[in-house]
């Protein structure tokens, strides 16, 4: 996603009480933090934030995670934040190839993906964030029964993701090959760049569980 | 697919020499028929054939075997070959559930689905030739190494497919998701429907194996 420098970005981050500085020292304590035993849900890339805010909003009874790669997107967040605090929402800056500095083993329920970029040449296929690497990543912070949901208008990052989380053994469920004509998803949270370009062709989701072994 | 009901369809179906009436007395002897040891590819759902056809046409080292439910279609590719007989297809009137009498374990290279019905009533899914049932039937009579090629332009078909072939525990490989725009596949051999509807919206592909245990 393009997105606007903005100057002094991280430092504005980091008046909101919201905002994590220091992540890694909360790996396998997240539940501390938040003060309760709640699910723990995070959305990797999570733009100006409208899905995870909205989801917040909706659900004070899990805890979410929104993890952003630039700080100049994520300030759109925290002063969303600004004018409606929510006590069940965080704030990160980092590259999720860190990820599991951040969360232990089985810390997260539940993993949000939405219009992550497609990398579309084949050299960088390994920069996805369905590729094998990320997978396993994702495999080792999710509990036993834990959920990814995976959106994108990319026709060749869904071609992409379908076989790749197929091939690393998640068990697949609740595709959907055209989403917004899809009856089955009446509730679904749009964010920012998918209210925008959604008049431009499908848009694709999958859900992905844990095998049990 | 809706097709016109032919007088004695079967009798002239008989009187081609390519027609196999007694399909569960050639189980597990298939080669010799062929009277060579090359790959058996069948094509179950034929149709009016012109698909089969074309693949038989072009690959004289491979044995094809037509199989279709309703005779007076298949009797379109009888006809077909009464003009242009081919020394490596076979035709075949049955219904798809009894296949595990007609061939042996692992005698079967690769199985075609093409446009079947997607019977989209939830009561009906197990009638779909992508259920759990039919795919244990084709995981029987494949190959270890064999595999399957389905393509269809039913969305909700197509989502449950890619679910029961992942969930069943294939490995799906090559899926397209617009086929007829995907710069991957310009040798797609269409079918007497994918020609006809092809602008309607677009035509799904996904190719599975069978995963070495």
């Amino acid at each position: 996603m393009r997105q606007r420098y903005i100057k002094d970005a991280k430092e504005k981050l980091s008046s909101s009480p919201l905002f994590i500085s220091n992540p890694n020292d909360l790996k396998g304590k997240w539940h501390n933090l938040f003060n309760n035993e709640n699910e723990i849900h995070i959305e990797i890339g999570s733009g100006k934030g409208i899905f995870i805010h909205t989801l917040a909003s909706l659900n004070p009874d899990i805890n979410y995670i929104a993890i952003e790669k630039y700080d100049s997107v994520l300030l759109r967040l925290k002063e969303k934040l600004d004018e409606k605090p929510l006590s069940n929402i965080r704030l990160i800056i980092m590259d999720a190839t860190t990820i599991t500095d951040v969360f232990s083993n089985g810390e997260v329920d539940k993993i949000y993906l939405n219009f992550s970029d497609p990398w579309p040449k084949k050299h960088h296929a390994k920069r996805r964030l369905t590729s094998e690497a990320f997978l396993k990543r994702y495999d080792e912070i999710l509990k036993p029964d834990g959920m990814i949901v995976f959106k994108t208008d990319n026709r060749g990052l869904f071609e992409y993701s379908l076989e790749s989380f197929n091939n690393y053994g998640f068990m697949l469920y609740d595709i959907s090959l055209d989403l917004h004509n899809d009856l089955r998803y009446p509730d679904n949270i749009k964010t920012e760049y998918e209210a925008k370009w959604e008049d431009k062709g499908p848009i694709y989701l999958l859900n992905a569980k844990r095998k049990k072994i």
